[in-house]
Parts: structure tokens; sequence; C-alpha cells
């Protein structure tokens, strides 16, 4: 397998506060075409560290690829390190010179003198086009090694990828085809969903199977190559069936959905309503469902209750359900989903009543202390749960919570309808 | 000034969807200390790029730390490559091996074998004890150079660090403390920002000055160094205090602070009560004002009113109003703030509604189109927006929109007092 490293050039990279998210795209897009990323690398406007980087790579990798540096300030100094760590001469191009100068004037603007410096190209490079930006990429081959360079603005990077690099990495990687498949997993844990998986998977020689553990659900990475999409696909197919059938209801998501979309699509399957009253999670559950393009024909309103006031005013909680049970209690969230169910006329109703901290726990009620309610036609539900973790964590884990709640409610009812209609 | 390279080690961090978050926290530590990164890798578990990673490291940077790779497994590759890397052997700590067995034996559980290579340890390196989990770290200098090796899970990693890191980083810099501040702007486009600004940053010669465009905002970034924690922060509160004055009204952070902490802290200072009704955000202004802790004391009710029918029902909003001007029009959006405002009983109201998209915009009122109501006792405002980007972006520039239209309010009120009183 062909292996890849990335450079991300750039001083903003090294602070504490961004990322390098093109890293992430392009290396969507190796993996796709069979080619793996061994090695990542963020550096800033340091020349030496910088040609280190490039010269290392290009010997001990097949396909190198840099991001960014290549503006037109003092700083940006990717195009001549890049030159001297393959040991090229930097070559000027009239007519880049003209191409900025008409860019310029179509601004209405003259170009800065500064801009020259981006008509400056590797001996031998290909120039890859940029529409959308003053900075053209460079493509070359140095002894049966890639090694380009692109533009550091996401907007730049990616169709000159497309356009003019894509295909030759499929060219090089030869007809190799690698898919990756995510399901995603709710109430169970790490030890437990692999337990149940392993027999399975293992059998699966030619897929790279991995448990991860995210915020609030464990997922279950499949990867695996073919000589065909269609191969690949029906690879990873064949398993994710086997590995949701195993599972069963604990599996929300065999291809990446969030949990708000999964949802979402079946209520428009059973063409159902949904409403939500939130407490601790104050927006976040409506703002999830609203998340999916098309959510209006399912989520018709939300509240967020968070004073009793309001609780008992907008969702009819009665007062003495309150004083009886307290705010953060399995009688309150059913009076919350019946209310809110009630007052938009919905199919569902869910809502979530609990302590996201850090202050209000009590021994009783300790922080994390959280209570889901369902109600629809027939019925009215609540379940209990002590979420670990900080106020972030609780609030998403209860938004997770509760959807999830929804989907198994509305699959149990789903399940038991034959039967209902044979009786 | 010193020079620091982070290395994260770990496959799943050569993924699509993971990004090394270690290095961000590391970086705001080193940066503090008054050392700067060049230099970030991220390698897999590749045992010869990660060697050759850290043979350079250490060859070039003062102060090189690695994360991760000390687990128990094969892939778990740190332990034995940084050894090699510095020309060291690794040597059997019989302790480390009591310690584990007797952790394992907490748990109710046998130590597996495998766990004895976690026993292993550079010869000469001080040990990091870790009482958050299995691995311990390690310390070690050659020739003036600090190599340190960390575990890879944050709440491991972090406690080593200040615990047993961090004092030598300190001490090896000498009395340099930098800090960093942040501010942040409303309603200002980047050019306007440093066209004011710029004549005062570039008296402070000693501050490092950048201006970022964040996904609602502009952001101001000092950073500087000085001899002494209060000098610093002396120099860092001049310029900001001169940057606020020079910008006015559009700063509203002046310490990094969220625009729904500044705004909370504004309704807490005041004592007065929020409501919120929201249509195409879901819910996000909710989420937003109830992410911070003690949000209760202001933060009464929220409606997320995503039908016509719960708009009329819920906010008043009367039927003739959606009829005439639609759904997403100044007067639905001045009705709903009053609505909400009324139901909830609070001092303000604030709503939107809007076309988040992709689907539902017009030629005359195309996705993007926002309008934000505002009401208190006296009098009700709304605002039009044209929000370019995504669904995301969208609803998120309405959310900041929103809060910022209210803190501007507060902001005009008070400024009137005086004169009201005096009048």
């Amino acid at each position: 397998m062909l292996s890849a490293e990335i450079i991300a050039v750039g001083s903003e990279l090294l602070t504490p506060e961004k990322t390098d998210s093109n890293s992430l795209w392009l290396t969507e897009k190796l993996n796709e075409a069979g080619v793996e990323v061994m090695l990542k690398t963020i550096v800033g406007d340091d020349e030496a560290r910088l040609e280190e980087t490039i010269r290392d790579a290009v010997k001990r990798s097949d396909i190198v690829i840099t991001t960014g540096g290549l503006g037109p300030t003092e700083d940006d100094v990717t195009r001549q390190v890049s030159g001297r760590a393959v040991g090229r001469e930097l070559v000027y191009h009239d007519e880049l010179e003209a191409d900025l100068r008409e860019r310029f004037r179509r601004w209405g603007r003259e170009m800065p003198e500064i801009n020259k410096r981006q008509a400056y190209v590797i001996e031998g490079a290909e120039i890859l086009p940029n529409p959308n930006g003053s900075a053209v990429g460079m493509k070359l081959e140095i002894d049966g090694k890639l090694f380009v360079v692109l533009p550091g603005p996401p907007r730049e990077l990616k169709p000159m990828y497309e356009n003019f690099v894509a295909s030759r990495v499929r060219e090089m990687a030869g007809e190799v085809y690698a898919k990756r498949r995510i399901l995603r997993v709710s109430g169970m844990g790490e030890s437990a969903v692999d337990e149940v998986i392993a027999p399975i998977y293992k059998a699966f020689e030619n897929v790279q199977t991995s448990i991860l553990f995210s915020k609030s659900e464990i997922e279950v990475h499949l990867a695996a190559k073919a000589s065909s999409e269609k191969e690949v696909l029906g690879i990873l197919d064949k398993l994710a069936g086997k590995i949701a059938d195993a599972l069963g209801m604990a599996v929300f998501a065999t291809n990446g959905e969030t949990l708000e979309e999964v949802v979402g699509a079946m209520l428009i399957a059973e063409g159902k309503t949904l409403a939500v009253a939130e407490s601790c999670t104050g927006g976040l559950i409506g703002m999830r469902l609203t998340d999916v393009a098309g959510s209006s024909q399912y989520f018709l309103e939300g509240a967020v209750t968070y004073s009793n006031e309001a609780k008992m005013r907008t969702l009819g909680v009665p007062e003495q359900t309150l004083i009886d049970h307290g705010a953060v209690s399995a009688e309150t969230a059913e009076a919350m989903a019946e209310g809110i169910r009630r007052r938009a006329g919905t199919d569902y109703g869910i809502s979530v009543t609990g302590i996201a901290g850090p202050d209000g726990g009590t021994v009783e009620k300790p922080v994390g202390t959280v209570l889901i309610g369902y109600a629809d036609a027939g019925k009215t539900r609540s379940v209990k749960f002590t979420f670990p973790g900080d106020r972030y964590l609780i609030r998403w884990r209860s938004s997770q919570a509760a959807l999830d709640y929804l989907r198994r409610q509305m699959i149990k009812a789903k399940n038991a309808e034959p039967s209902a209609a044979a009786g």
C-alpha cells in the first residue's frame, strides 16, 4: 500500500487555538484511494525545520502534500523552501504575473509588487490553477514519488486536489478502492460491544475493525479495500449487517448517521410529529433536531422550561408534583413530556430534567442526575440516568439519551404492531 | 527563546475523524512559560518514522514532548522507540510491576501478562507517576535538552505535566512570563478593525497583535512576554483597554469571554431576566445561554416555535401578521419577542426567525435571511440580516446576532439612563 505524509505550514496552526483541519479532508481522500497517511507535520515559518521535514518526507513516503504558506508575504516560505528541499530552482513565470495583474484589475486594484513572489514555481513542476485565490499550486514527480504543494484555504485546496491531484493518486495506487463505515451503538460499553462482535469481525480478515468510545456512545469503525467500489461496499455492507443483527436495538446508525438524523428519518417514515420539553439541556435537543434540513416536517415545537414557573405555566406540570418530588424527578419528567405533547398536539413528546452542575447537586440527587420523559397517545414513561462528566458532557449525554429513548420506544411500538393487529 | 516540539503518537490520530487536541493544551502551557512550539508531528505505530521524528526533534529543539502510545499492546511503541531514538536501553522496574498488580487487584482483576510492558522505563529517566492510569510517564535531560514522554489520555497527561514537567520548563525558560489575551468584536470587518486599531497596537512593540476572523466575529489576539506576571498582565491590560476604547460598543469581550458569558454577566449585574423565542435556530440560543453555569438566575424560559401554529399558540403572534408579512418578517420577529417576554414575565424578550436553508429560500427572502426581535418594558425593535454560509453557519451567526442585539440594546438603555434621570 502506498504511504503519504501531509505537511501543514503556518504559524497560526502552532497556536493553542487552531487545529489543522485540511489534513482530515486530505486523509479521507487519500484513504479512499487506498493510500495510508503515515505522518502529519505542522510547522510554522521556520525555514530549516520545514526544509528538513519535506526532505525526510519525500525520502520515506510515496506521496507528500504540503498545505499553506503560499501567500505573498515574507512569512510565506513554502514555495522557496520546498524548491530547496527537493533540490530545484524556482523559475519566474511571466504568464502567472500577467494572471495576477488581471485578477487584481478585476477587483479594481493595482497588484502590489509583493505579489510577484507568487509567480515563482519550482522548476519542472506542473502549475495547478487556482480560480479561488492568488496562489497557484504545484505538482511534481521525483524518482516515482509525488510531491504536491497546495494553498491553505480549504476552498482553494479542495477543488485543486479534486481537479489536478486525485486522478494521479488513483493511478499510482492502482485499482484499490478503500471505504470506511461507522456504526454507532448506544447503551453498551466498549468491552460488551467487543465481546458480542469480535467473533463476527474476526472472520472478515480483510476489514480493519476498531471500537472507539466517543463522548456518549461506542463507535465501530470498519475499513476495507478491494479492487472495485462495488466489491468494497459489498464487504462493508455484509459485515455492518451482521454486526447490526448481533447488537440489535443498541445499533442506531449503520452508516455514520447522527442520532438526530436517524430519529428524523424514523419520524418521516412513520409520518409522526414530535415536540420537546427541555430543562437542563436548555435547547440542545431542539437545536440538534433542527440541525437536520427538513426537520420542520416533524419537529413542531420545543419548550425550554428552565424555571419551575415555566414548567407549570407552559407545560402544565402540577405545582404539587414539583413540591412533592422536585423538578428533577420521574414525575416531573413525565408531566413535562405529557405537557409538551398536549400543548403542541404532536404524536410524541419527550422531556429532560436534570442537574448539569457544577452546582445544584445533593447527596440524593448528585450532579449528573437526569430524568428523561416520553409520552405518546397511549402511555407515558421515564428513565433515570446518572451521567459522569462536566456540564458540557452531562448536557450532551442527556440530549443523546433523550433522542435514544424516543428511538427505542418507537422501535418497540413498531415491533408490537403486528401482534397488536393480530390480537 | 526556547523552542519545543510536540509529537503525538497514535494511528487513530491519522484517521479522517480525529485531531490531536493534547497539543493545543500543551502549546498553551509552553507558551505561558515563554517557550515557542516550532513543530508538531502526528505519527502512528510506524516505528521507523517515529524514531526518526524523535531523533530530529531532540537534535533541533530544546524541549520535546511525546504524547500517547504507552499502552500495554503491541501497537504501543513509544516506550521502546523513544529509548532507541535517544540511544538508551529500557530497564525493567519491579516496583512498577508491583504497582500495576496492585492497581488491577483494586479493580478485582488479575493483571494480564501483557501489562508487564508498562514496567519498562528508559535508562536514567525520571519516572512520572500516573494516578489516573496504568502508564507512567518519563522525563530525561540529554545535553541540556528536556525530553518528556507522556500518556495520551488528557486526564492522565494534564496532571502529569502540571505536577512533574511545568516547573522544570519554567526553570529552563528563565523568568519569562508570556500571556495571551483575546478581544472579540462584533459587527465590524477585519480590515475596518485593523484600520482603527493599527495605530494603537503598533506603539506596543513588545506585544504581538494579530487579527483573525472567527465564524461570526473578529478576534484580536494579543501576546506579550515580560519578566514578571504582573508586568505582562499590565502591558496586556493597557493595550486591551486602549483597543476597547477605540472600538467602542463593537468590542464585546476583552478577555476571551463568550458572548453568552458577557450577556449573562450583564443580566446578573442589572438583576434582569430574559426569555427567548427561536424559530430557525431551533434552541441554539437557549442552549448557549444555559451553557453558562448559574444561568438559571436570569434565563427563565425559551420557546422553539418551529411551526406557525406554535408561533400563534405559544407566543400569541397574530395570524394576520403571519398571513400579511410571513413567518420571516420584522413584524413576526417583533411579535415573537413581545410574546415570549409576556409569557415568561421577564424584563427582556429576544427572538429569531429566518431561513437557514438549504431549502426554503425565495428571490425576496433568500436563504440566510434572518430577523432578530427585541422587546423590553418600553419598546420593541427588530433588525434584519442576510447571512452567508451553510445551515450550520447561518444558525450560528443568527444566535450570535441575537445575543449581540440584546447586548447593544442593554448598553444603549444604560447609557441613556443618566440623562433620563436628569431630565
